[in-house]
């Protein structure tokens, strides 16, 4: 029998671990519980009207189809029977695996407040920006019929919970939407007076970098004209607002960018994790007591960068996938030596509104107009084909020099997986 | 005060309405229940996954945002106060009109079964082109994972009832889609076995053409795989299938191309109606007993074809609100005489599948591969805008080269009209 690998998430991750197995001798399951791969560095790009979903988001069956040992499966994985070696779905349906990838990466997190949720979505799939999209439009839209200050003021307030990259990003693009590309749109309300609030409890928005790039993108931003508000926490998340540290806030939208919690891959195998639910795994991103089980990208926790901790973000992920594509190659030629894995950071990346980014490839420094040519051009690279780096280039440009964002549309429904009956 | 015109309806006739009317001295609201203008003719191609929603639809706040005596309002009308000249929304706002245009369109219409609309649904909004590339695509998923030979030919087979254009561009698209885009990215299923059938009850399809050209659209569709079925109406639709004639057909994705029906407009303002909701309108398009109030495109039906009736098309919706605004412009200008509209027919188009396509402008007939060609220009040069016509122009070529249809998204949640709370 030919060694079966099954890899349950087509993320960075996954699909980095299926493409260091093409040609070894192995028959590959791609399982997911959505129909298509995306490209999440610029999902903060649909939920503000610039890109169509289509622009970053790939079927898994049309990224494989060439590899006719490579299977696709859309369903939910429910639990994992680790002594018969088999994945169990929602639907009854059963994988057998030789060795399984276990990629699921995470969902925003609440610090244990799940009930904000509906008030404050985060942003991790498709429906989730789409789902965003619709509250900032349809805030405008009602903001424009509103007659009383109080409310109309809500309606026009946007909060932004958490300071890193994608909080950032976030609150740089609706600055701009509101500020920059609507406001000759609007008959009854002035979109340039509308509050963009981006609320981060440490000491400065993204920690991740230096603290001069820090110090410039939160500049960056106030120039743009976004507050930010930095050493509160948001206590309350409700439909008539926040509250953080002691202010209350009255905002109709509310955006977290706060936290990430890992899947349920360790619960579906009983493995040990941390707080956020991160499978601990060995040096060599094996689950502890299971040498055929990798668990890799945002699903685990492993301090492999110089002794930190990996950073959750797609080169982590994809150099991870890769790395698991080594090691089952290595065993195949029957090296069962564990092989640990080193995270090589390239950088740090973030953009601020359209003309301004800040990049961290530690031994150079760029923050700008020119490092937001830089971001945008390697996350176009990153792209997967060349009709989708046709297509964003085009948005993207037609952006850049009209202010016209096309995909300002109120469509969606209330979001739902993507599994289920016909 | 100025003259306030109130146009209900965005859509080809409302907007052409609105566009007639630039520089004359009124002023103007544009409501609709969506937030953006829908480009209907090329609907079929985003639920066939070959262009995304974006592509074929515009912000109306963004179309008119250069005419400042124009106001757009999202909202959902539920009545016409016509005592007061008076519109009312469903959130208990009004808006008062000196001439009302009612330009609401139509919805798919079952004759008498709404209950099958749950399994037969129809094509008219970005939601229900979502939601049938949706169930199109998780069909051929669950065929994919099915092992009962039964079920899964049922969740192979696609109808589509009714034989109009519509009806013949969606089998056209979903037997290409199956039999020549997809049949590489599935592994347990044959996708060129996949069965499409067109049922109409009339003798022949695209009963709007000459014979000739409706006979070669027959065979053209035969060619590419699509089973066409004359002379049966469907009995019964239900999630096990259709029933055309005493024929049961198992299929787990049935679409409804058969029927119209005009939105509640008539209802609204009480006005006399034909069976399919249309208002029988004077031949200057105003409702009998209101010349206020026009009504045109789908809402209306009138005689004004030499003697037979406009066909429910965008051309003709298009030439109905430009002759409304240049009505309102002699009224302002105190000529009150009724001014009869008159439709100039231009011609009527159809593809099949993406290498065909008949057309019949009258004075010349064509069929085949450069009438596809003249289709596809012709559509581009209809769309608003460079960055749409780009977009399409590059969508169309990218699949035309590769064959590779990049929307294939399985992302809808169920379909719920965009407006309400935040």
């Amino acid at each position: 029998m030919t060694h079966q690998v099954v890899i349950v998430g087509a993320g960075f991750g996954g699909l980095a671990a299926a493409h260091g197995l093409a040609g070894a001798d192995v028959r590959i399951t791609i399982m997911d519980q959505r129909n298509h791969h995306l490209f999440q560095p610029l999902l903060y790009q649909v939920a503000t009207a610039s890109l169509a979903t289509s622009e970053i988001a790939w079927p898994i069956r049309h990224l494989v189809r060439k590899r006719k040992e490579v299977t696709t499966l859309l369903g939910v994985v429910t639990g994992i029977d680790t002594d018969n070696r088999c994945v169990l779905l929602e639907d009854g349906g059963t994988a057998k695996y030789d060795t399984l990838v276990l990629a699921t990466g995470a969902r925003h997190a609440y610090f244990g407040h799940d009930e904000w949720e509906p008030y404050a979505p985060g942003l991790k799939t498709l429906e989730d920006a789409t789902s965003i999209r619709r509250r900032i439009l349809l805030s405008l839209e009602h903001a424009e019929r509103e007659t009383d200050p109080g409310r109309r003021a809500a309606l026009l307030t946007f909060v932004i919970v958490g300071g890193g990259p994608t909080g950032v990003e976030l609150a740089g693009a609706i600055v701009e939407l509101a500020h920059e590309n609507l406001p000759e749109e609007y008959r009854h309300i002035d979109t340039r007076k509308a509050r963009v609030v981006l609320i981060e409890a440490g000491p400065r928005i993204l920690p991740s970098f230096t603290e001069d790039l820090s110090a410039y993108a939160h500049a960056s931003l106030e120039r743009l004209g976004v507050e930010i508000q930095l050493g509160q926490a948001v206590r309350e998340c409700s439909a008539a607002g926040v509250i953080y540290g002691d202010q209350p806030l009255a905002a109709k939208v509310i955006l977290w960018a706060a936290g990430v919690r890992a899947s349920s891959a360790a619960a579906w195998a009983g493995l040990p994790a941390d707080n956020a639910g991160r499978v601990r795994v060995e040096p060599d991103l094996t689950a502890p007591g299971h040498p055929e089980i990798f668990v890799i990208g945002d699903t685990a926790t492993i301090s492999a960068w110089h002794g930190k901790p990996v950073p959750g973000i797609a080169p982590a992920a994809k150099q991870q996938g890769a790395h698991v594509a080594r090691s089952i190659r290595m065993r195949l030629r029957g090296d069962t030596r564990p092989r640990p894995f080193r995270y090589q950071h390239s950088g740090n990346l973030a953009t601020i509104g359209k003309r301004a980014a800040v990049i961290d490839f530690g031994w150079i420094k760029m923050r700008g107009r020119l490092a937001w040519w830089i971001w945008g051009l390697a996350h176009i690279y990153f792209l997967i084909g060349v009709r989708n780096r046709l297509a964003v280039a085009l948005s993207w440009l037609w952006i850049y020099a009209t202010g016209s964002r096309n995909a300002c549309l109120i469509t969606q429904g209330e979001p739902r997986p993507p599994v289920g009956p016909v």
